[in-house]
């Protein structure tokens, strides 16, 4: 068997997914309603034929041919060090797909896509019971599909190593249990001690094509290339990619909440930014992969709060920003601007919360779903355990199910071990960006000018060229001689939300 | 082997091909134009995969398990008539993928991929010796083409039959000669007697946006259904399809010409809603596929002309389009507007050509078309013969190769045999609109009433949803009782024209 061959094999494979993520862009952005069930069809039918063409006879043997099934190790020893990464990644998600059962997969699907839909309904009516048997039953998949998986320690494990190759909860759980420490006694100063912002002029009203206008400046001068990508509207901001030079993002906006649609342009322009740089001729190959999930969200974190959050940002964009909207900004200078974006406060939804309180909701659900994956939790006492979490971590309670447990989709869709990877990021990009101002000393200055694009680049040269030649501590470890720690982003939130409450330094 | 067998893999075939009619939409819309290369890959992988089904062993077995191959009957006598028709189809689309070799499609495909971008640049240049050898070649090739098919009287009728099942180029040359000396009568009755009219005020300024408001509502009251598709904008408007639940158009605008995008609207709505009438279950079957490209041409050319360049048409929203329309349209009145958008004046380019010279464009190409094929007119003899048939056909001479002969797209793409069908629309569009008048007495009250949905409703009983169950031969029998004949269409133009430049009815 060929190199060659495994390559072609896998290359097809990943246009099928690409191919099915136009459809999917389409359906979120243009698809007319009444098209729904032909859409899914072809969805189905292309994520179908991936599946058979990875699991079939032909891939194994192909595999079989250059890799030792055990281990993951090329049979040629003499095999050069990208394409004994390639080998091995190739291994690796064969093991993936190829371990769960046909059948299982094909239940699993149709019920998460059931659930999704008696989800939506249950959060409108906030009919926490019509949501449970479905959850159970999801739950109860999950176990099973970690079985096939295998683990050490715990069933959870097997699910976060999907989303986060090589971390699993006792790892997390140490990461987070320091974090979660801080940030409560942070979020206690801030409220307890810290001089209050009036943020009330963000609700004023913001010209939506303006907002749109400003969002797509912002992306150009981070460095997006439009000839490769574009933004529309969407339901959920989200970045799609279809190849290195076809990479997608979506807002939306809201007259009156200026920072949803600005922050979500930064945010997902930095996914987008990781998805073009992505090396061309990786295409097709494991290689060309983005690491993790948590890696990618490190991504757009970096660019939405500790670039785009940042005073030096704002330095560059505020008098462009205050000359396209004079009215609702009238009397608020930049100090004033910087404070409201930043403005700290507990509340119950997470994809609003502010950047303190953001990981908070991210641990919750992370020890909630521990103890759900692990049988130590019932899905009839989850609202409750929920709502005392939410007190511990943040001081407030939901008064219903839609704003509290009800309002994540992951769970419906089994996606569960994908949450600690929006925290993961966190802690990643802080780590990256230490290293960032060790390259770039006047990074304060490169932002202030609106320089963008030497952080790009740097990230670009750091990160997103790498594909999948390492995992995310290799990566790491790399950048910083450290292993992944919550310091640096503890460190960070510190100094900034200290400054912005007026706090004495810790 | 089972029909139920041949129908799924009919069905994927036809999956495939949506699928690939979705990236084509999207790349002639919104896609960013660095990802040019990238999408021609996926394309082309998804036709050579569509392709390597349609003639593989496998499709063959269950096929000739059910049919026979000599005739396409079905081996069971006892089929009922909708699955003998669609064994037959099945069978014929058969032949025709089956019989050209891998290797020539493959070839052809490359030339002609290459073809349109030196005829692109060619165009330009108004240089056609650049163009000449490639057409040669191409020419070369469907001749090879027609031999593979197989034809009874000359290579060119192999080619027509692909666009227009059952036609060829005798009773063509009988329907088109008739049409040629009634056409050159009347267009020179118009310009020797007719009264003239003044169509500069279409050319004041028409703002884009009111426009393409303007042609939203008029597809909308035509009963196009925007759950199932919607109008964007592209270079060429064009009408695709992923599943009759999902019809798309675009348009075109210009300020400066307000016909273009109203009228184009019209012309692909009529497409579209052609193509909105197939019945959905009959999506993945040969029975759910229009008829032909000149039935597909009859439903654009019925709505944008037949009912969409009438009094009656405009009696119903001349007063809509004042109101939005006030300025450019200021003292102009329904009757001088109805002349406006009804000018005859020959002219270069066939796609701007008015109802009653457009055909002789098509005549024209159908002519030199089957001298090229039939190897009776040599490339380099082309320019000269284009010149003259202009002048026979037309009365008039272009004065470059870029108004001229390089002016269409497709003999760079290899479409001999495509252009007789639009000519072949008109004809089919004039009798079925014969059939309905007597269906519908009051058609001109229902027309004047705005109630249009009645017209489409006709349509789609009596035409859409037939599908393919029937040839345009046969679906012209069916609502004429008599055979194709230019008789309707020339009847039509002569009273309508007639009329407008105040001609003495013959």
């Amino acid at each position: 068997m060929s190199i060659q061959e495994l390559k072609d094999r896998l290359a097809e494979i990943k246009k099928i997914d690409s191919i099915g993520a136009v459809l999917h862009w389409d359906q979120e952005t243009y698809m007319p309603e009444g098209a729904g069930d032909a859409r899914a069809e072809h969805i189905s039918y292309l994520s179908t034929l991936a599946h058979r063409l990875h699991t079939g006879q032909e891939f194994l043997n192909c595999l079989k041919g250059l890799v030792n099934m055990e281990t993951g190790e090329p049979l040629q020893p003499q095999t050069d060090a990208d394409t004994r990464r390639m080998l091995y990644l190739a291994w690796k998600d064969y093991r993936d797909v190829s371990t769960l059962p046909a059948d299982f997969v094909k239940e699993l699907a149709l019920l998460t896509a059931k659930s999704q839909q008696v989800w939506q309904k249950a959060r409108v009516e906030n009919d926490f019971n019509a949501f449970a048997p479905y959850l159970e039953k999801i739950i109860d998949f999950k176990r099973k599909e970690a079985e096939y998986y295998g683990y050490t320690t715990t069933p959870y494990d097997a699910l976060i190593d999907k989303f986060e190759p090589g971390m699993n909860t006792e790892k997390i759980t140490i990461l987070f249990n320091r974090l979660k420490e801080a940030l409560v006694q942070l979020v206690k100063d801030i409220r307890e001690k810290g001089t209050p912002i009036d943020d009330k002029p963000m609700q004023r009203s913001f010209d939506v094509d303006k907002q749109w206008e400003f969002g797509l400046k912002v992306a150009e001068v981070m460095g997006y290339d439009f000839t490769c990508g574009r933004q529309d509207k969407s339901a959920h901001p989200f970045t799609t990619t279809f190849h290195p030079t076809d990479v997608r993002i979506t807002t939306r906006l809201h007259k009156n909440n200026f920072k949803t649609a600005i922050f979500s342009t930064i945010h997902e322009t930095g996914h987008a930014l990781y998805e073009q740089g992505l090396r061309i001729d990786d295409y097709g190959s494991p290689l060309g992969e983005p690491i993790s999930f948590g890696i990618h969200e490190s991504q757009s974190r970096i660019w939405e709060n500790i670039i785009g959050r940042s005073r030096d940002f704002w330095y560059h964009f505020y008098p462009q920003l205050t000359g396209m909207f004079s009215r609702p900004l009238v009397n608020i200078n930049l100090d004033r601007f910087y404070k409201m974006i930043n403005t700290v406060k507990p509340s119950l939804i997470r994809v609003e919360a502010d950047e303190v309180t953001y990981s908070l909701h991210i641990m919750l659900r992370f020890e909630i779903e521990a103890l759900l994956i692990d049988g130590k939790l019932e899905v009839k006492d989850l609202p409750a355990a929920w709502d005392q979490k939410m007190e511990e971590f943040l001081g407030i309670r939901p008064e219903d199910y839609k704003d509290g447990v009800l309002q994540d989709v992951h769970w419906s869709m089994g996606a569960f071990g994908y949450f600690p990877s929006y925290a993961l990021g966190n802690l990643y990009g802080a780590m990256m960006v230490n290293r960032m101002q060790k390259d770039i000393p006047d990074l304060s200055e490169t932002i202030k000018s609106g320089k963008l694009p030497i952080i790009r680049e740097w990230l670009r040269n750091n990160v997103h060229s790498i594909g999948h030649r390492m995992d995310a501590e290799e990566l790491i470890r790399k950048l910083t001689g450290e292993s992944l720690s919550a310091e640096p982003f503890i460190h960070y939130l510190e100094k900034k939300y200290r400054d912005i409450y007026a706090l004495p330094n810790k």
